[in-house]
């Protein structure tokens, strides 16, 4: 961390408002697990007749909080459940002191709030291969269940931050059989981030009723066209959790309701597109559209070569419309490509086909779509239907700064 | 190009002393191509008898010149051959144009050098996309012919360089049956280097004699260990050339002759970690080591994983001795990783074994490490018996300042 960087330029113009969903209530608090003076430990507590579904990294080094949440995820209870969160610290490659920790963070909230261990899930965000301080966390539990309250997601939010420059938030009020059924999430993440998934901990929360099952194929869907598909830099974390939770208080069941689907969706995304906006250094956000492709997985294979090429990404930090990077980067991805039957676009602008560049093409038009905060790439590979679109930053000395010094 | 960078801080002390290669003239002009007041086009003749091999890069989206050179590769010959190479632009993505200038200055080498077509090997090297300026590498050809030299190595390890910082040149020569065998090689490149291959020319040249199809296979054997594991920034060029010319001048015949393979293998070496020594922005060489992996290609999966990583590269950059980057690395690389059996050194001194940071390490042995110019990242994933070597530098300010204003 060091000096508190300055906001991203990309950065929503506020917090959202975000609704009280019945059944769910939260605290955040200062435990000085590595920062001081900051809020840094979350904990949100779900009424009994909650489920709780959630997607993990795919690493194969992921943290024990990820392994531990991994076993209980798959759980039907009755219960209620609990989320307990801190940021400064991973808790990754943390061997079996990281197991440890866990174990001991969820013995004792399961205490605290009178819930059984396999019903509290953790999430530790931060420095890797440092032993998680895990009492001073602890120390805190008291204060955090006397403070819960249905007002509480604004401070979780803030107590997830790591790099993060803004805090994330997103909701929707989608209504179903005259009834609203409310979403409110929160998310952290801006280094590390890439498929699969992003570097980040997500907790949505809903007063839908749905069964844990149905709740769980619901969001490993929309995961797959949102989380997934976002790149800052390609690392992959070794802690990335998303975890949704659904009390049920609003008494409407959503089970395969479409409404719900888009609403859910909805926030998703914006959460996501939220974290690539706080990427670290970003100064662009861009959408990467690729179309025509052979299949949509060698669609989404070109759309990710483009997003995690440094060639591109220096060029739009450039603001510069060098359009043979991504002839380049389409060019290497493996996936199918024919030199001839590419075309790619700036926004709206038609840059290359059949080729080479375009004849109407004037490098005026495509400067000045590099030079707008939001820009989309579009590339049309011209041998079949597939389609795939991924969202990134840009690649800038901001990056370097941030993490040639992160830890020091 | 812009302004000159300065020299890289890794580059080697000075240009070696590159012996003359019986059968072989070479000559450099300028063209005026795209740079004004230097060398941008260089010309090889080589005599009758002389074969030739070559491996290109794979991109879907390679140049004219690469899709020339490889139909005619594979052909024999005894009339001789010639290479021409311009820098400046790459005639790459530009569509039947480029096809055309290929053609005419095929052509053109052919008459003037009295070759067939078919034994003219061209390559340009530069920015995608813009039509390549043909007539104005013709207009030098007198001029090349007339200026042809067997001292003409250096000038043309000049004239084949874009934003590299120094030219690249390396020899062995070897002693078989008592006679003198000799090796000589010249390569450009500092971005979008990455396999397959990275992004660069080279050319070799020798007077031994050796059959074109075991020329090609020993060439394509070493292409694997060399040039094809290293990487600056993770592109992959659409221009990637090398070729090699046997004269066969020295009478000695190579066939299978350990030596010689372990002399040109030495060449390659050498000149891919020049590339890299010359990585845009680089101030750290990295060799990444990784073994213990469950087979060979784990083990280059994973070392490319980290030696592609923005966060180790930034790490490199900082002189962090940033550890959980590598495991991250690691976990996310996609081949097989035991958090628990995974061992990290950074050059001798041991990190994290165990799934945790080894007991004896302290942060200042670390860091001592990484204050060092050239660095070794050893990852032992402790499941088989599978290691690769690859070699990267440190992602950087420079790199950020080189690839924002490239074109501009």
């Amino acid at each position: 961390m060091g000096k508190p960087a300055p906001v991203s330029p990309l950065a929503p113009a506020s917090f959202p408002d975000l609704p009280q969903i019945d059944g769910l209530r939260l605290a955040a608090a200062e435990a000085g697990v590595k920062y001081q003076g900051r809020l840094d430990v979350m904990l949100a507590v779900m009424d009994p007749g909650s489920v709780i579904a959630g997607v993990f990294t795919r690493s194969a080094t992921r943290s024990s909080n990820v392994l531990d949440c991994q076993t209980k995820i798959g759980m039907d209870s009755d219960a209620g459940a609990a989320i307990i969160v801190n940021s400064g610290n991973s808790n990754a490659f943390t061997g079996r002191a990281g197991d440890g920790s866990v174990n001991a963070i969820c013995a004792a909230v399961a205490e605290r709030v009178g819930l059984p261990e396999t019903r509290v899930f953790t999430s530790s965000t931060g420095v890797i291969g440092e032993p998680l301080p895990h009492d001073r966390i602890i120390s805190q539990l008291d204060a955090l269940a006397t403070n819960l309250s249905a007002d509480g997601l604004p401070d979780a939010a803030q107590a997830i931050m790591t790099t993060d420059t803004f805090a994330k938030g997103a909701t929707a009020t989608v209504e179903i059989n005259g009834k609203p059924v409310k979403i409110a999430g929160i998310a952290k993440g801006s280094g590390m981030i890439a498929p699969d998934m992003a570097t980040m901990l997500v907790y949505i929360f809903t007063d839908a009723k749905i069964a844990r099952a149905d709740l769980q194929a619901l969001v490993s869907r929309l995961n797959a066209g949102s989380f997934n598909n976002i790149t800052v830099d390609s690392d992959t974390s070794t802690s990335d959790t998303l975890l949704i939770g659904a009390t049920g208080a609003s008494g409407v069941d959503v089970t395969g309701n479409a409404a719900f689907e888009t609403a859910l969706d909805g926030v998703m995304l914006d959460l996501a597109h939220q974290v690539v906006r706080d990427g670290e250094g970003a100064t662009k956000f861009v959408t990467v559209e690729v179309t025509g492709a052979a299949n949509d997985a060698d669609a989404r294979t070109h759309a990710l070569s483009i997003a995690n090429s440094p060639l591109v990404k220096t060029a739009v930090a450039g603001e510069d419309p060098n359009w043979g990077r991504v002839v380049m980067a389409v060019g290497k991805s493996g996936a199918a490509a024919d030199r001839d039957t590419l075309t790619i676009r700036f926004g709206d602008v038609l840059v290359a086909e059949n080729g080479w560049v375009a004849e109407t093409y004037r490098e005026e038009d495509g400067a000045a779509v590099m030079k707008q905060p939001d820009i989309t790439i579009r590339a049309d590979i011209g041998l079949g239907e597939g389609r795939a679109t991924v969202w990134t930053c840009d690649l800038t000395h901001g990056y370097i700064t941030i993490n040639a010094d992160y830890r020091s």
